[in-house]
């Protein structure tokens, strides 16, 4: 065992850094029971526009500084952890402590799901942990659990609600009866929005998420360009409603899948059975859900954002470092990723699917549609049909599992045939196999 | 670095044993990958009676003996994995292994409710890891979690669904509206209730987990002895009809709280509000609700016994202890109750209480029951009248958050009213300050 108290920087004091402050001094007391150490802020990064306020925040005796390189080259600083966001200045930080030897910890979803192989091959190099538990799932302890408590599982699905921002603007259309637009406002209003929504309500961020959640699961390693992303814009209380009344419930969700011929991995709405348990996970509320061969089915639910509990990730992982530290066991967990599986297109995922299309109204129109899907070896499973107009009906079909690239020709041959007036919504539907 | 090839010893070879047979058998090309050190499994321990049976399930090359010191004092053994069960032979045999410098992986659950300090106590003047994920909750990982990821908070309640038995047969109870003894039989036709199944529902096997959650969560010792525990033998039907019409669910709860005067502990039956995530935990599954300063609430799934599920709980416990061998780190986290909290008695708890009586059915008994309760401070919340009979009347009331003493005292005025025929049934409710 080395030294008695450790150190840490930390980079940023927006609001996960701010988090960070409050539980070092709310856990002072503790840490010398919980890591056999004492564990102490040293030193604080932050803007000099920023100053001011971060003086009103942080209590005598820490140093803020905006000096980013007199924290990471400071020799007894131990740990930093960063809390900036963005990717070329944190990862010029990162890169320079592990290269001076520190232990780091992030939130840093963005740069984790594009550079984790070099952020963790340059953490080895250097003896180094570098741990992100913040990155996914905010505060739901979930990297840990998948690299050391499931590590005795062959996995072969992770799938999750991720990003708390649609879930929420979902919950309030499923169960508010809100339309897109004013769920979108709300959460703009309350906060969970940014101004700029792209990136949550485009799928962006649960992208990242699941790239690394399969990257840890399946031990291979996925980046963010290799995940298929579509968002939550066009989700309509239409097929809200349809989805309800057929007994499922529609979720942004970020799934990975391990099969035989390669990584399935992508982000898109989905119909989840309503008995699913992520089915009932609602508001700005995350969950991870994994299946493994030997522990089956697995769920892990909380809050996948906000202040206190990113800080909570956060810590947990400082705190393991501290122990690395003083058992002199750095670098125990690094990268996991030891395979390279193949990753496939979503041209060659198997899906059922949601269909909502208007067709003439007269007698032998689903024979027709029917039939362009059997065609395509499309079996359906589910049949709704209402009178829209008087010479159109709305048909709700849910088909089988099949291959989306033969979902997709049956798709162009139904559009063309003249009974077919308008294909409303596609959206994909879970199945254990699909 | 050390050795490269690591060994382990295996106690026992029911159900859990040959599950993680299995997975040393399936895991044996990931072991280099994942811990960095070939693990294999040198020997396991079987009873005379069962020998032959044991090598129709264990392939060659792996050593079947009766004789537990020839595992336990072999050098080339390094982790021991007892799964025998038990209490007095099982706790020999860990002691003698810890003592003989091996590190022990468990998942004996009613072992550790009572003697864990002294098996952790151990565990540490010898330098060596004492894991048991296993113990409580299955394959759900919770204690890794509990005891590293969430460091950083101040826990202040652990509460879950953690016997399986019991919650298969409220399951059935609740939505498919069998009688207990019917939901019983067929709990036992399918293999989740033993010949003998007291411990599991007289709440006993919840409150051994309950102890050891409690002991993490909160850093202090709690053992079975502390635990106020209640089964679910006298509920009703009648009951869980009434719960889920005032918007409930009830559930055999183990709970454990932090509170300023103590901590509570406890196992009963309970209603939960049906929005609340573990009320929708069914059929055999298991969950762990927590709550910290910093992240909140957070939920864990799965489940909570068989095979391969707890061998996988196992399973990472073993890896882990494999990595610290390698990185020379054991003994890196081993008791962390640091505290030494009072624990109260279930009359110093609050909650609030749903009672089912029979009284006479005429003007003013209703102010009359809302008279005794009103000079005890107790509020009602929540009120149900049925006629059942031409003079008698079934009431519900659920009161607002009372100290139990209280409520006790209230209802010992309450059965001496000659307007009172019968109280039916009496059961905690959940609250947030409950």
């Amino acid at each position: 065992m080395e030294k008695k108290i450790l150190k840490a920087g930390l980079l940023g004091l927006g609001t996960v850094g701010t988090g960070v402050y409050k539980l070092f001094e709310a856990q002072k007391e503790e840490m010398i029971h919980k890591i056999g150490a004492e564990l102490e802020l040293k030193k604080i990064l932050v803007r000099p526009q920023s100053m001011e306020r971060a003086k009103g925040i942080v209590r005598e005796g820490i140093e803020l500084t905006s000096d980013w390189r007199s924290i990471v080259e400071d020799e007894e600083i131990d740990i930093i952890i960063e809390v900036m966001g963005g990717t070329e200045f944190a990862k010029e930080c990162i890169l320079a402590a592990l290269n001076a030897g520190k232990s780091v910890v992030t939130s840093n979803k963005d740069l984790v799901a594009i550079d984790g192989k070099e952020l963790l091959d340059t953490a080895a190099a250097n003896n180094c942990d570098f741990l992100f538990e913040a990155a996914v799932a905010g505060g739901i302890p979930i990297i840990r659990p998948l690299k050391q408590c499931l590590a005795g599982n062959h996995l072969t699905e992770v799938m999750g609600i991720i990003n708390g921002t649609t879930n929420f603007i979902l919950t309030k259309m499923t169960l508010e009866d809100m339309d897109y637009q004013e769920a979108l406002a709300l959460a703009t209003e309350l906060g969970y929005a940014e101004a700029d929504p792209t990136a949550d309500v485009e799928g962006i961020d649960a992208a990242r998420k699941v790239a690394i959640l399969a990257s840890i699961a399946f031990n291979s390693r996925v980046v963010l360009g290799d995940v298929y992303t579509e968002g939550i814009t066009r989700l309509t209380k239409a097929d809200i409603e349809y989805a309800k009344e057929m007994g499922w419930t529609i979720k942004l969700i970020g799934m990975a899948r391990n099969t035989e011929t390669g990584i399935e991995v992508r982000v898109h709405p989905m119909l989840i059975p309503s008995t699913h348990p992520l089915a009932s996970v609602n508001d700005s509320f995350n969950a991870v859900f994994v299946h493994g061969d030997a522990v089956d089915d697995a769920m892990f639910y909380g809050r996948g954002a906000g202040e206190l509990p990113t800080a909570s990730a956060i810590m947990g992982d400082v705190m393991d470092i501290a122990r690395d530290i003083r058992f002199n066991c750095k670098a125990r967990i690094n990268c996991t990723c030891y395979k390279q599986l193949p990753i496939k297109t979503i041209d060659e995922c198997n899906n059922s699917y949601y269909i909502r299309l208007m067709a003439d109204n007269q007698p032998g129109v689903l024979s027709n549609i029917a039939k362009v899907f059997g065609d395509h070896n499309v079996s359906i499973a589910q049949f709704i049909q209402r009178n829209a107009e008087e010479y159109q009906a709305e048909m709700v079909l849910i088909t089988e599992n099949v291959l989306e690239k033969d979902f997709n020709a049956a798709m162009e041959q139904l559009k063309a045939l003249s009974i077919v007036k308008d294909v409303s919504a596609v959206i994909r539907v879970y199945g254990k196999n699909s």
